[in-house]
């Protein structure tokens, strides 16, 4: 029997969350933790919100699936999020020592991989995962913004 | 006339928050955040006791800098640090713009210089301010662990 809960699912949920800070007037960008299928922690991006920097959705979802595990190291957990992570990011995800990160869409000036972050040795990453969307809702945003300004 | 807040003053300081660290019986790392010869932000290494990879001591001071400025930019702001950031505090302070970053000792290992991390065209980054106290600290902390293990 097929498992409804493939990449798609969760990134569908990482979307939402994206979707989330959207409604607040943050870059649209979420992001969820995984482990056995079973989502442990959710963040979006609250840099406005927060005045912080910081509070990138991976850093908040990383930050509430140790709080949930009891323990800092997120060893079979991946992460979805719908944007490639940035240094900042992937810095915290390579001391998490998180098993797999799957984006959704490439970020080609800021991401990690042209960056070239150091990620863990135990971490596996892909990418591509319903890109298109990420990408449609960070267009989107950009465009309403420039429009009200 | 000269002014005793020079860089030995600011690393003293944010030597003392390496020590809070070391008694909390976390890895003594310590951070402060200066405009206008004024400490605006301090913070200490807590990863152990939040359970939270993210829980660096320059984390900390650049939620709390951007918190007392109300901004999330730290412009002008000077950051002393007892270890050379890692590449997710190096990630942050990118996003943060700010001005100096001044750190005491090396990380050649984990560091941002020896891997490369992208700071911001604002940022200028000098390190070696009482590098040899910040080392020691680290060096009489690990030792203590080892004979406490």
């Amino acid at each position: 029997m097929q498992s409804p809960f493939d990449d798609t699912y969760f990134m569908k949920r990482a979307l939402q969350e994206a979707e989330a800070a959207f409604e607040k007037g943050e870059i649209p960008i979420g992001a969820v933790i995984v482990i056995d299928n079973r989502i442990i922690a959710r963040g979006h991006n609250l840099t406005e919100t927060l005045t912080d920097v910081t509070a990138h959705a991976e850093m908040q979802a990383i930050t509430a699936a140790a709080n949930f595990l009891g323990g800092k190291y997120l060893q079979n957990c991946t992460l979805y999020v719908t944007l490639e992570p940035c240094q900042m990011c992937a810095g915290a995800l390579y001391w998490s020592q998180i098993s797999n990160i799957v984006y959704g869409a490439r970020d080609t000036e800021r991401g990690c991989i042209n960056l070239e972050t150091k990620l863990h040795p135990k971490t596996n990453i892909k990418g591509g995962v319903l890109a298109d969307e990420a990408s449609d809702l960070l267009k989107r945003f950009f465009i309403e913004k420039r429009n009200l300004n």
